[in-house]
């Protein structure tokens, strides 16, 4: 049995999670300053950017994790503490300050930052809030969600409850767009948390498998970010046989971290900067899984494709245009590519040469707000998804737009 | 000596081009139909897209140039000729009518197609032209330098003279932009003619060296197509001593190669779809030229600081992560950027940290038409530069916008 559940982080019992406003950005009414506790030690587990410019919280939670233990994650929005004079400096404040707060020590704690870069973090203004935030800690998940948010439409949370043996397991979420906040640079975040009884290494295996399969398959623009992270505490307090080993629970395990993962993924994708349409690109057929998947993300990232997506535009040329520069193994002579959405499904190319198609039915078809490019090869059973969004004249304009 | 003198392709004594409008494009007063000719044999060269899915004349030119052998080029706009029906046929009958034409061989032509991918060649209306084309031959290089345009704003046209013992060479070219036309996807063609005596394989080899330094260090949407080529043909006219090794007159030829292909690659990355500047990323002091050229082109494609140039924003926080995700070897705590123009020159980043700077000079740097972003590393001599334009809301438009 697994089912999605309301809420986010804080579904899963023993976390609570608090968000408040700090006074890094400007607008009182936007929560910056984010707090997710667990009320026992967890097992912990992190993904980081592969971006060789890492943000100073970056380095710091490597070397906080490396005992594979956490008790809460602390994350402000509003600057992304990255390229910044005293960076490092400042991560370790915020990180005395929340063990000073709650009785703990400083490598209990993920930490990181998202927002502008190469300005300084204003920890004083974190430091003089963390009591604040300490006293929200609710069960209550939308505060956490929403502190975290830079330009996001929308707060991303996200939970499941799942069966191992006779108990009942939760995993919740909350992410974060890989949009840019006004004016400048953030970056992804997946913060998660379970009372799976799991152990730490496998924790780690199962969070870096899920995280290739749902947040890399996801492009915006193209960007990797100085600060992405994805991050999950689990307290094993559900009383679940421990999961110390592969097979059985351990893939249970395993595929509801995925579908909570890709819930997140897809919503992050939908709230791509300026975005008015969530793309899928699935392959089929594919004589590998590499080469499927090689070939969903360079459809998805290509600005021609996602500009023909914003104009309701069939344009499956651009689609075999972005296939073959991917450098993915593939007969380019035999490619079938098709359209389809909750308005229909319209086969526009067969074995690389265009079919005749309706084009009232085309754009029908293209101007939902989920689209699918569906491409069939003929080479193997492999295949591959890869989530995106469309190009926009708000994400030119939100990008092109000044600091401050 | 050497100097950039007036005109292109047709600048070289024994070439002459035409253009004229055949029916492919729907607006009469658009050359749709290319043609240059030698009035003799010559050994020729060529690079070709690196795209798996290639248009079908670049596979019958790559068939025709095997003995490296040439007379002439034909190419068209408004169509690419690519994953179309019939698409082999289309270019063989091209190619045969211009042979019949010009009492010729099929074999002594390159051939390619720009404009959109997926609909068949309307071959008919190139065969039904092409009388008058060979009849319009002329030593005015505007007519073919405008009929292999598709969504360029203006013709790229340029030609350098120089000295190869006592004497004078002539080098010329034309080419047309990586974007697209009205409204579907086009491709970047350099068509470049010389009356020196070079031996093919040095010819060959100049060319795809000097595309490597040129052509594939501009981006505009990072999308490469199927029909890119850049080809060269050399009547040996000039009565230069042959070129039939490295050192010397060779490299007198590829510095003059460099200069014309590097002036019509720069025009092609201003002339980017929607662009309202050039952008040039210029990386110092990398440990090897790879790294330099790698984390110039990552910088220049990417979107986030191309919407940054375009709102004129010194957002150098991005032009760090693109470096950090260029997958380029450096030390990302030890690197420099400014910003340059003809308005003036600001450092904004010293040792990856940011500089207080003064945010109206460095708007008003960021205005001009050329823009420059200097990178600085601390770790080697090597240097490279990358090529591009800004992301604006016209790029979205023009590619937004239905295929027709």
């Amino acid at each position: 049995m697994m089912k999605f559940i309301t809420g986010g982080v804080t579904a899963v019992p023993g976390f609570m999670a608090s968000g408040v406003h700090c006074g890094i950005r400007k607008n009182t009414s936007k929560l910056d300053l984010a707090l997710i506790m667990a009320d026992k030690d967890c097992a912990a587990a992190a993904v980081y950017t592969t971006n060789k410019v890492k943000a100073a919280p970056i380095w710091l939670t490597m070397e906080n994790l490396k005992n594979n233990r956490a008790r809460g994650i602390i994350a402000n929005s509003g600057n992304a503490n990255a390229c910044a004079p005293g960076g490092v400096e400042a991560a370790k404040k915020t990180l005395d300050a929340i063990a000073a707060e709650t009785g703990l020590s400083p490598e209990d704690f993920i930490v990181n930052s998202t927002g502008v870069i190469g300005q300084p973090l204003p920890v004083d203004a974190i430091v003089a809030a963390i009591p604040n935030l300490v006293k929200s800690l609710t069960t209550d998940g939308m505060p956490v969600a929403e502190a975290i948010m830079t330009t996001d439409t929308f707060s991303k949370q996200a939970a499941i409850s799942f069966t191992l043996g006779d108990k009942q397991v939760a995993l919740g979420g909350i992410a974060k767009g890989s949009g840019m906040i006004h004016p400048n640079m953030a970056t992804m975040f997946a913060f998660l948390t379970t009372d799976c009884d799991i152990a730490p290494d496998l924790l780690q295996e199962a969070l870096s498998a899920s995280v290739d399969l749902t947040y890399n398959c996801i492009s915006v623009d193209g960007d990797t970010s100085t600060n992405d992270m994805t991050a999950i505490l689990a307290s094993g307090t559900a009383g679940n046989p421990a999961i110390t080993k592969k097979g059985g629970d351990y893939e249970i395990f395993v595929q509801a971290l995925n579908a909570l993962n890709l819930k997140l993924a897809k919503d992050i994708a939908r709230d791509g900067e300026g975005a008015t349409k969530l793309i899928t690109c699935s392959v089929v057929g594919a004589s590998t899984h590499e080469n499927a998947l090689g070939i969903a993300k360079s459809v998805i990232a290509s600005s021609l494709v996602k500009a023909a997506m914003f104009g309701s535009d069939a344009n499956w040329g651009r689609v075999l245009c972005a296939m073959g520069y991917s450098g993915a193994d593939f007969d380019p002579s035999h490619v079938d590519v098709a359209f389809s959405s909750p308005a229909g499904m319209i086969p526009v190319c067969k074995k690389s040469e265009g079919l005749p198609f309706d084009e009232n039915l085309a754009k029908e078809i293209l101007s939902q707000e989920e689209v699918a490019i569906e491409i069939t090869l003929f080479e193997g059973d492999s295949k591959a998804k890869a989530y995106g969004c469309d190009l926009t004249y708000d994400y030119v304009k939100i990008n092109g737009d000044y600091r401050s």
